[in-house]
């Protein structure tokens, strides 16, 4: 931490500050310039920031240093880059991971047909949602449990890993019997309990980053989850709220490099949120495969206009074997110049 | 809702879209421009949204036209302001309500001396955290219920009304079980699960607006308690997340006048959070009283250099006693000059 | 500027940095720590800016310290405030200003129509668009230089000064011949070109804060004015863009006292574009005045269902009154409390 | 233009509106639904707009249908593309641009030698700024005429064509005779003044969005060039400010296809300003090719360790290479792919 004091800040208000940081234990380094006099703290960032010293007569303002995160940081891995096992099939490294399927599970016939269907076309996984976090509380808020059934029978057919959305810690249990992999929402990513509750899962954890969570933010959100023992944890952008208003959200494919460099979990990127309109899904998976994500999460259904939610951003059967076929080029060609070691299976 | 064609949509493209509009019940009115056609689908907004029409053939956009909050909106009390109360202590009407605290329990002593100085300024209520939800898994979380019995100990000895947050699902019983008023947090608003939870509580709810937040999500978040049948939610603006870095979040005071066309529930104003910065709550709180918020909540500490989170924005003894009586000089002014019929207690 | 090098750095690579900083004549402190190095450079921002060190091997990121303004820094005028004379009439310090009249001179009927109601009211200087900065092309562009005339004999008739917007440097001329104060408005407040010469203006600037711009770009606009040579610049607050829907601009109160502390110019608030909401106004304004703002900017017009621009967040001159006189009360109220020595007049 | 009316407008209402749209020559369609009643106005927007109906008895609000932009809209070249001809070049259609070189020309040799190394490369054309807007008045503002007379001659030398940027109406005379494309700078997409210009320029213009600018205002900006006579503009998407701080600006790349779907102008992307960070040039370039830009813009410089101004975002030699051979890879296997039938050359 560096504690940058005032211009004519006394040798009293700066010996004050170095004799309060000395007292939790950390060192504290002096620089006078003309102007100005900074103090670098070495030692526990949280001890120092403890100390409330932000507020202090002479204390300007103070400038964080260290990363918060630990687990999480690509430093924790020595720089190695982690892959998740969902049950066989591989995310991150080496292997480009697609999971498509309906927004939410409606019925058994509309599931096994969408499995069916991104079976055929190459996905790894399954996705849809039993419970769903719904902005109105009159809006339908899912199958439940009879949802999760139809998902794990569409896996007995077709052999496709399943992803689907714990909503809370009660719900947690029967998630994560059915599920191969659990995906913790957007609006979520700050619910602790919920998170803590990830971080004692069997299972890997899909970790959507919030809303207008910041990067570091985002990285102690997943921090929580290693914190408690599980270190199988897929981080995904799926757009960020801002002004702009010719899509739902503003997908920051910027995040996916900045994720790479700061930590060694893998990235994935969801289009279908990340931009609410059909047309714009397939553009911005070839990019999010460019930029270097790690796979895609996309919603596609048998028949979009007939979908009970988010039927505006989900392709249909043939729009989804097109992008499969466009993206899975784009990362063969991209892992041939050696890019990333990256493989579409 | 208004659903906008293509120009050049055929007369077969709005057909269909009225046939569909008109097959979940909803009656479909056509005006037809030299440009463009649109249609008004006059019904149930969630059917007509259930269609997913954007993305069929022919159509351009929807426009959403009514509100999709019912119970918390300003109609369904035909104009009359709801009046809160918590155990003797009114929040809203003719009421300001002054709620004031640490930011997090930290000792019984602490507790202790916090309330006496707040309550012999003149506040109402007594704030506190026993459960926080920390940014990171390894900064101090709270001191749970023994947090909960201090601030007992604190009404018990001052008669000051408690609120303080819950977090979870899993500690809600206990927190409702020893404080006057349950906070939900920011981060909480869309954790739809507890939103119930508190629907299910016979307290009455401070609730948070998130931190990208638009209005209507902040009053459909109401809306899932008042639809569990808890009527008494006190609606809170803590400041939002935007480019500006001259504070911690920016505080957008107009949502005040905004929910109270809107909606008839209160709404009061945190500047301690929505500044971040302890020498902008004074004229923070002066704003929010003059631009007609329901009431205030502030972070006070004995000794804000030594809290243990958030130093940086509490005020100490001194400055919330020089913030109650400015407050309460600009409250009744504008109370005698009928801006609103508030009086400071 | 603190430089802070990766984990890792080599010593070679602390040498390299220290010796580039030195090389432009300024002083480098290294702190090392047990896992960071920080070098603190004390000297030219600018210099050691231009190094472009930020990408040099070892180096992490740099923190930038010092403050890049220097004439509109409170430091500057020694912690004394700027009180801007136009023409007589006084805006900062122990005085408030009421700027008001319609977002456009449409005529001079109308211009001199709104000049009598607001000057009745008590404003001190009358506001009105001759060139009008327009998002559409077809859109109504102004009246030019009749309008500056229809403004001149406003203020021959009530005595108002006259704050008029100058788009571009080709009719700065124009406007700074009829005008009392020019205006910068929100699109040009990074046009440097325009700056520079109103820099070189002998009248008062009204500069408008840009629409993302942060406070310390803001400053920096006014710098650039001041470094010209003109010490006159009135700075105003007008809203910020943001994810918020329910008003059109979100007016950041905050930056107020932010300005106060930072700067020694005065700062006004424009609640007309702030909010784009007529009955938002009026709460807002009285936040403006509580909140410590030097003055504020209305629109008012006769008719405003007949405004030519900008009719829904205009007050009739009923709406003007109720501001004028509610605004003024508590202006007085906060002044005998030694808030500020402000006097309405 | 749509107008809601408020529940429970009367008869009364609603006729006073249908007369004042039909007093304007447009003509009114009423939608009148169990709550709420709609009323269509269907003719020119401006002048239903100038009516002010917002804040009009029994109005609730107005929600624009029609775009207002007419000359860049893709229905305005009956959905055909434009291909701008920059002095031979070829920017948009079935050709990709590659425009590369300095932030701002520093001297004669600098300019020659990123000239040669851009050109060896295969770029199209060179970028660098003789005219400089910058935050600071204290900054180097770029080396005017010089500047423009380096590039010139680098153009002598290499073939390659000249962008560079004009930032104001006094010096555009002398940009124009030097460059072959004229660039307008993000701070400056709504200097109405200079867009005009630009506008009766005969050298095609490179428009870019401003930092907080919507799609409409951005094709707004460019329908100000259009209008006035110049149908060569080629946008140019840059980053975006939002709350996120991993990158200096978010880039937008969903505002490609959103471009493209609205309007017949090509779009390239600006991968150096819109991230600010060295090490994401290239992927955030790559996910531009993917996503269907017409081109990249990208800073390069021979030593980015010295460079003048934005060193720590500019590419050196090497990485430049590396950017275009892997560019024109993806952009070859997309165009093969018949994505679009860019070749890039």
């Amino acid at each position: 931490m560096m504690i940058v004091m005032k211009e004519g800040a006394t040798e009293e208000q700066v010996k004050r500050v170095v004799d309060r940081v000395e007292s939790v234990g950390c060192s504290a380094h002096v620089s006078k310039g003309d102007v100005l006099t900074v103090i670098g703290a070495i030692g526990d960032r949280d001890r120092v920031a403890a100390l409330g010293l932000e507020g202090t007569d002479g204390v300007d303002h103070l400038v964080p240093i260290l990363k918060p995160y630990k687990l999480a940081s690509a430093q924790f891995r020595k720089g190695e880059r982690t892959v998740i096992d969902v049950d066989g099939r591989r995310v991150g490294g080496d292997d480009f991971a697609l999971i498509a399927g309906p927004c939410t599970v409606e019925s058994r016939d509309q599931t096994l047909e969408v499995a069916r269907v991104v079976a055929e076309h190459g996905a790894s996984m399954l996705r849809g949602g039993a419970y769903k976090p719904r902005t109105s509380p009159y809006s339908f808020q899912g199958l439940g449990e009879n949802g999760l059934r139809y998902l794990a029978e569409a896996r007995e057919e077709t052999g496709l890993g399943i992803v689907t959305e714990a909503v809370d810690v009660e719900t947690f249990d029967l998630v994560e019997h059915y599920t191969d992999c659990v995906q913790i929402g957007a609006r979520n990513m700050q619910n602790f309990s919920l998170l803590r509750r990830a971080g004692r899962s069997r299972r890997p954890i899909l970790l959507k980053r919030g809303m207008s969570s910041t990067l570091e933010e985002f990285l102690m959100a997943a921090e929580y989850i290693l914190a408690e023992g599980n270190y199988n944890v897929i981080l995904c952008e799926r757009g960020v709220r801002t002004f702009a208003d010719h899509t739902r959200n503003t997908l920051d494919l910027s995040v996916v490099p900045a994720v790479q460099s700061l930590s060694h979990l893998p990235i994935i990127v969801d289009p279908s949120h990340g931009t609410g309109k059909r047309d714009k899904v397939l553009p911005l998976s070839l990019a999010a495969v460019a930029v270097g994500a790690s796979g895609l999460i996309v919603e596609v259904h048998p028949t979009p206009e007939h979908a009970l939610s988010d039927g505006y951003q989900t392709l249909d059967p043939g729009q989804f074997a097109e992008l499969t076929s466009s993206c899975r080029a784009v990362a063969e060609l991209l892992a041939a110049r050696h890019f990333s070691g990256r493989e579409l299976h």
